[in-house]
């Protein structure tokens, strides 16, 4: 048995390519784990490759972009030390869409996963395939392509988030309900966008839920193997779940759907024909309407990011209404996190989407809500804490999952 | 790279005792997995190990009583066809012990995981710790360990299911509700049990949430890498949560507080100091409540087995405050169990305990609300089943735990 580090074992188990193809992402993976501080020595002997193998690996990283050698050496006991590499900042780059309720926005990331370019643009998408969801796309996916070709960077893959059920495997929608959605083949539609002509965009398009993309943008959580809910709040609310810095997708690929779980069997009537969701006490409209703004959907409601302002802006004034509103939206969520708490005897519960910038006014209802319902809250009280980026949260994890896969598997880029 | 089964090298990542003690496990886990079918070579061939390694792994495996040679022989192409392997039914067994909060119950099973002893009595444990609890876990234990000893069997360590958070590192129960148990040292209190002293019993007892261990009586299912939710109806309502064959415990092994989800905000006071949880809709002592029989606790109400034979009786009689009470808590549980399928995205849902027998009354309410309520219904409806074993359920995935504790890691069983 050759030693292997066991967590890139098991994390990372044989891909296509065979040997071959196995042995390029064990050592381009050791090189992601240590960027600038590992040599083709240093690939030897933490994967048990010979060095020759390990160098040879190395040099076919080098030639098809994915690593570079750095002016900076390894310090080393004796002799010349030998050359530092690195993930390349110059090959491959991912591009995450966002199609969300009420903006499109769009981020691409380099293979080190840093954030190359980021737009986000508001505008209602309920109801539109095409043309109309065409034109916003277009216009975000083409500066994000004018982003890449500047910064000599090569469009490895797309990924797009979209706030509902997705079937990855066919690339269509299933049901995206507050969208008006309803299988709906996106992938199609996003081929079908001018500006993507003739890029790898077409070839490559993958498709998750915004939650869980939104969940992979907390790379130091990831980084460090957490598990956590990421609580994504829109006009829906939804959630990704990462457990031991793995996203959990279910069976389908549907998990998350917190959004309907049930506060009150006699509450509001939801959009999913159910009544007392999460979503009708949390969701932004909600809080909008428990605030005194009539919001029907899709008639001149602000989207999320002006809808928070005005939340902010009434709630800061001491508008009671607002501040109910938002107490309510507290305690529904703590109640169904402390439900999620029990359930998983998570550490940690991270808070995104327009929770973020609410942060302040829901978090102390949460936690009064997990500490008297979550069992284990007295001896462990978890972390109830918000996401490192707003808006642009799912897009970036989107964008990050297409160079993951390339790192994953990098013979499939090498012999594209 | 040596070529290993992935699905044996991700879930057993090497353990004690370096080379050595990874082969053995490696080697004893083909036996296992392939009981009876395989030989030597077909264990060289399977890991990658050279053929006099795999041999001599063998040779200390059946020395150490954890595999016999078959009389049979597995069929080759040429020559004298090889001897067939399989896991010795004469070595080492494991014992577990349920205490729950109306019965005591015992199971031991042997290395290949076959039942050959089981055991439960009824008694209400709630506030006793030691002497009175020794009492009946002496009984229940003595009898096992005459049935080990009358097998000629070896015991192997005893693990011990508790309706309550326990710490797996310290022997601790850390609160167990219905039992009244606040930080007992469960450990403890056993190794004073008169009849067990003298018993490898004494060095290696481990404790776990009894929703947990029943969770692992699932055989069938955790063999074939299945994810699902086993929900364990007794007084309290607890679940184990299975991910791909492996049990998931959260960050402290507390997971699967099914009990204490919130149905309505504004329901009955529950134990833990809140209102309107599952427990006070579905709990067996709840139902009996619902159907009309006071039910103080510990005064005198029917045990989880006599209650539910009472129910069943008055039900399939036509008295309709029980059936009311039953629809009740299907309700309830399928609003729950909504929650956790929209979370997690499973196919399956095991009812045991109490909600085994009931399950003819309470289904149809269950997948109601899963059919209403679970965002992915419409086109995966997920299975409600009822468990494979009734009260012994939990004493038998302890005692399951227990052997394959020694299928993970042999070496240390062999060097005790």
């Amino acid at each position: 048995m050759i030693p292997l580090s066991s967590r890139v074992a098991r994390r990372h188990p044989a891909r296509s390519g065979g040997l071959r193809g196995h042995n390029l992402g064990l050592a381009l993976r050791c090189v992601a784990a240590s960027s600038g501080t590992i040599s083709r020595a240093g690939i030897s002997a933490s994967t048990g490759l010979n060095r020759s193998t390990a160098s040879s690996l190395v040099d076919e990283l080098i030639c098809g972009g994915l690593v570079r050698e750095l002016e900076g050496r390894v310090p080393s006991g004796v002799g010349r030390p030998p050359t530092a590499l690195a993930l390349s900042e110059t090959g491959p780059a991912g591009l995450g869409l966002d199609v969300s309720v009420d903006y499109v926005s769009a981020c691409v990331v380099d293979l080190t996963g840093t954030i190359r370019h980021r737009h986000v643009v508001a505008q209602d998408q309920r109801g539109h395939d095409s043309p109309e969801l065409l034109g916003s796309v277009a216009s975000v996916a083409g500066d994000a392509l004018a982003a890449i070709a500047a910064d000599g960077l090569t469009l490895s893959g797309t990924a797009v988030a979209v706030p509902g059920l997705v079937n990855r495997e066919s690339g269509r929608v299933i049901l995206a309900p507050n969208l008006g959605w309803c299988d709906l083949d996106l992938v199609e539609v996003l081929r079908g966008v001018d500006v993507l002509r003739g890029h790898a965009f077409g070839e490559n398009i993958t498709l998750d839920n915004e939650a869980n993309f939104a969940a992979l943008s907390e790379e130091e959580l990831l980084r460090a193997d957490q598990s956590y809910l990421y609580v994504n709040g829109q006009v829906g609310v939804g959630a990704g779940l990462v457990l031991g810095g793995e996203l959990y997708r279910g069976r389908h690929g549907w998990s998350g759907e917190v959004g309907h779980q049930s506060i009150d069997r006699d509450g509001p009537r939801c959009g999913c024909g159910q009544r007392g969701c999460l979503e009708q006490y949390a969701g932004h409209e909600a809080i909008l309407s428990g605030a005194g703004m009539s919001a029907t959907p899709g008639a001149g409601v602000p989207g999320a990011r002006p809808a928070v302002d005005l939340i902010l802006q009434w709630a800061d004034g001491g508008d009671q209404r607002t501040i109910d509103a938002l107490a309510r939206a507290g305690a529904a969520l703590g109640v169904v996190l402390a439900g999620c708490l029990n359930l998983l005897d998570l550490d940690r519960v991270v808070l995104g989407g327009i929770y973020r910038e609410l942060a302040s006014w829901i978090i102390p209802e949460i936690e009064r809500e997990v500490t008297g319902r979550f069992v284990g809250a007295r001896w462990a009280q978890p972390v109830i804490d918000t996401a490192t980026y707003a808006a642009e949260a799912p897009a970036l994890g989107a964008a990050r999952s297409v160079v993951q896969g390339i790192i994953d598997d990098p013979l499939r880029w090498l012999s594209r």
